[in-house]
């Protein structure tokens, strides 16, 4: 289990009503930056200290791998210097009972903080400012919950995690990109109708992908009412309507294999071997059968395809870490 | 490739504009009907003439098999003695370009046609009230095509299928249901989201879902993110929003198996043995790694998930024809 320790700075108020962390996924000069990176290796059941005004108030538990995602509307003027594209790492958060400023910890924690990348100050507690996402130590996580949480009630946070079900967060954000696209005056109601089925994978977008795809090029299945019309570049990351009507940003996939590619826990090189990530588990990729399937070369993608396969491999599929 | 041809009666308008056939699961005295039971004999890509007042004019492909859904709410007032719950069966349909009266063919027609369950009078040409779904052979399917569409413009039917898109049927009944909720003033916000996301598989449903199921039965899958919370009963067939949040109303399934689950292409006996339906292709199951696994034994149910597992083997299941 990992622990970690994020600096909201202005976007404490969305991340903690929306149950999130969100990232760009580079510095504005596009360079990598730890803090980024890190959201890609929270993984579920790691916990977070949530700092913002200068206060740990809420503890959260990672309930999935981030996805890359654009940046939430929500945050309006914030960042305007971000890329629209970052990491969007789903969170449940809990009240602290008794919230904490580390400040006034600082003479038990300041030796237990990291030498590199600390949130705060060891020396005055001053939160940093480009810092946002940084691993802790379990010495830091403790020293802080036992401040902040004397009875131990978060030991009972089984119960908590289930309730916070932060899972939806991907639907969420498609949620809010379809209600804009409803209420878009210049989409005439059959774009609108296209544009809303494609993001399930049906309608116009199905029907353009058939002309290109047949069958789940991992498992061969060919059964229609069993496969998946998948997007390859997301549909909440897709920059335009033809992207996401693209028969060419699309592999028909089983269920299963979606699934894994959605998460992006496989992905396709450009000659036809399929990727697994690292962060796949060796047994989950037994379980579903497909340890096997999974050596095939699944043959070779249209340029058209390849474009957005590119994408797919930067920003969806989870890679090791920088 | 099967032939079929509908008497709509009252429900003409209806179904020709949804995409679909609906029909009651059994008579209102609760016997068995051939009418009836042929929607689950219907296959994607067979073909269904619809016949409505006194003509066919339309010509469907059905995209997928049945599923078990609730008479659709646009009928009203027509059928209050039918049954709730009946079959949908997914049909994209094409117009005619000479819309046919069969009455006019009857010299024709009359010796080809069925001698039990014809769907008209192969004397008088009249429909019979009583039939629905009928089956017919190749040699009526083709006479009347020769009279319907002199120029066979039918052939190029494969851009027309795709073009249809029907397959979106229960996705379009469960948005019904969920507007109806959202409209609902006796249910609270909470209760409307936990209704939502239930249909889902998300939030306080998959919570209850959680304290009783820990893992897909039939693969052994145990990471979260890769599984599915599956409703036993259809969230669209619940009759209660107690039966759409009930935990024991739910398995975790790996995305595949939830695919196959949903379908009524498998189901489970009460003592924990898994039933494929002789409507599921071997070579998909093989496809999809799953033959050795449908021999497992998945352990025991609770009698709460007997009783809803008792419903999906009765209404959701693809069993042998009758």
């Amino acid at each position: 289990m990992g622990y970690w320790w994020v600096n909201h700075n202005k976007t404490f108020t969305q991340e903690i009503e929306g149950a999130y962390l969100w990232s760009p996924k580079r510095e504005s000069n596009n360079s990598r930056s730890q803090f980024y990176e890190n959201m890609r290796l929270a993984s579920p059941n790691d916990v977070v200290f949530s700092f913002g005004r200068s206060t740990i108030s809420y503890v959260g538990i990672v309930s999935e791998y981030a996805i890359s995602a654009p940046k939430p509307t929500e945050f309006g003027a914030i960042g305007t210097n971000w890329g629209p594209e970052g990491w969007l790492l789903p969170v449940g958060w809990w009240p602290m009972p008794s919230p904490v400023r580390p400040k006034t910890l600082i003479p038990k924690l300041g030796a237990l903080l990291p030498t590199k990348y600390s949130p705060i100050d060891p020396a005055t507690g001053n939160g940093h400012q480009k810092a946002y996402l940084t691993e802790i130590s379990q010495a830091v996580f403790s020293t802080i919950m036992r401040s902040g949480d004397p009875l131990g009630t978060w030991s009972n946070r089984e119960e908590f995690r289930t309730e916070a079900d932060p899972s939806m967060i991907g639907d969420r954000v498609d949620d809010t990109i379809e209600e804009a696209i409803i209420a878009d005056d210049s989409l005439s109601a059959t774009e609108k109708k296209q544009l809303v089925d494609a993001r399930r994978g049906q309608g116009r977008f199905r029907m353009n992908l058939r002309r290109i795809e047949r069958r789940c090029r991992v498992t061969g299945l060919e059964n229609q009412t069993l496969l998946i019309a998948s997007h390859i570049k997301p549909w909440r990351s897709c920059a335009s309507s033809s992207e996401r009507l693209d028969g060419s940003n699309g592999l028909l996939l089983a269920a299963h294999v979606d699934r894994l590619f959605d998460r992006g826990l496989i992905t396709f090189s450009a000659d036809g071997k399929i990727i697994v990530s690292p962060r796949a588990k060796r047994d989950d990729l037994h379980n579903l059968g497909l340890s096997e399937a999974l050596n095939r070369d699944v043959g070779a993608f249209t340029p058209l395809q390849q474009k957005y396969l590119e994408y797919h491999r930067a920003e969806v599929f989870l890679e090791e870490d920088a």
